[in-house]
C-alpha cells in the first residue's frame, strides 16, 4: 500500500488486522499524531496508558515495547522507531482544552473532535476515547517537581514509527491540531498499512 | 460522620454530593487507596488522568489542584493534603497484573477487582474503570530515562488528604492489594464524608 495522507488538523480511522503493520510517518518533521485503538471484535476493550506504563515500568516507549489494553492484552508492539520520543500521558487536544489552556475564543475541535468523528462510524462514542498514544509528541517530564512541558517533536522530515497489531483493531489517527505540540505550524501526517 | 474503615485488600463505593468533602485517611501509614469517580447523573463521564495532567501541566498533584473529567469538568479539588505525593499514572493492580508483573499463580483480584465489584451496583461496568487517582501512592519518575519505580508511600499513621466534590459523584475507593505499593504489609484505609 502506498502512503495515505491525513491533512493538517484532521483525523481518520480504519481497521488493522492482527499481524498487519501500521507505519506512522511525519512527512515534514515536528508533527504529532494522536493514536487510539480498540479491539475490533469488542470495542469495550481499549488502549490503556495506565496498563501500558505499569507493565513497561517506564513512560517512554519505543522499539520492542508493547501497548496494552485495559484488559491487559497486547494491542500493538512498536517494531521500529526513528524518533524514540512519544507521549502517553496527556489527553488529546480538544475544544475545551484550547479554551481553558490557551484562551481561544473560537476553539478548534482538536484531535479529540477529530478522533470522535472518525470513530463514530464504528459505534465508538466520544466518552470512550482514552488517553491517546501521542506519536512523536515530546513532553518533557521533571521527575523532581513533577512539571510537564510540551516541546517541539524530535521527528525530522520522513521519520516514522512502525506498530505491529497483536489483535484485530479499530485504530484512529490524527494530524495534531495543537500549536504547542507541533512547533506552531500545522502539518499533515502520513500512514501506511501492510 | 465518623470514619468508615475499608478492610485490607478490599474496596467500597458511595455517592458524594457537590460541596461534600471526602477525607481519605491512612490509619497505619504507608498504605495506598485507589480512587475513581464518575458523574452521578451520567456515569459516562469519568475521572481522567490525561485531562487532569494536561490542565495541571504536572503529574504531582496536591493542595489546590483540580481533578478533571474526560469532558474537562472539575470533579474534585484537593483541599488539604498531609502527604503531597500521590500517583495518577498507573492503572489499579489487578489479577492479570499480579500474574504478569509478579508471577503470582493464584493472583488476588486486586484494586481493579475491588473497584469493579463496588461499582457494579451503580451500573458501571469493569471496562469503564479508568486510571485511578492513587492516593498516597509513591511512584518515583526518572524524567531522563523514563523509568517508573513504585516506592513505599510517604504517608505516616493518621495522615489524610481532603477532596471537595465539584459535582455529584459516584466514588469508589480501595485499600490497595499490591505489596509493592504499601511496603509489603496489607493495611486498611479509612474515609469520612461530610
Amino acid at each position: 500500500m502506498t502512503h495515505r495522507t491525513i491533512p493538517p488538523q484532521s483525523g481518520t480511522a480504519f481497521t488493522l488486522k492482527a499481524g498487519q503493520r501500521l507505519t506512522v510517518i511525519d512527512p515534514e518533521g515536528q508533527q504529532v499524531s494522536d493514536l487510539v485503538a480498540f479491539n475490533a471484535e469488542d470495542t469495550d476493550e481499549w488502549l490503556s496508558s495506565g496498563r501500558t506504563l505499569d507493565y513497561a515500568s517506564k513512560f517512554l516507549l519505543s522499539t520492542g515495547d508493547i501497548l496494552y489494553s485495559n484488559r491487559s492484552s497486547p494491542m500493538l508492539t512498536i517494531e521500529r522507531d526513528d524518533v524514540g520520543r512519544h507521549d502517553f500521558l496527556l489527553a488529546p487536544c480538544s475544544k475545551e482544552m484550547f479554551a481553558k489552556l490557551y484562551g481561544h475564543t473560537e476553539p478548534h475541535r482538536g484531535c479529540f473532535g477529530n478522533l470522535a468523528a472518525a470513530l463514530e462510524p464504528y459505534g465508538i462514542a466520544p466518552d470512550r476515547i482514552p488517553t491517546a498514544f501521542n506519536v512523536f509528541m515530546n513532553v518533557q517530564v521533571n521527575g523532581t517537581n513533577g512539571q510537564l512541558s510540551v516541546e517541539p517533536p524530535l521527528s525530522k522530515a520522513g521519520d516514522s514509527t512502525v506498530f505491529l497489531a497483536q489483535m484485530d483493531l479499530v485504530v484512529a489517527l490524527t494530524a495534531c491540531s495543537a500549536g504547542q505540540s507541533n512547533n506552531f505550524r500545522f502539518k499533515p501526517i502520513q500512514y501506511r498499512v501492510e
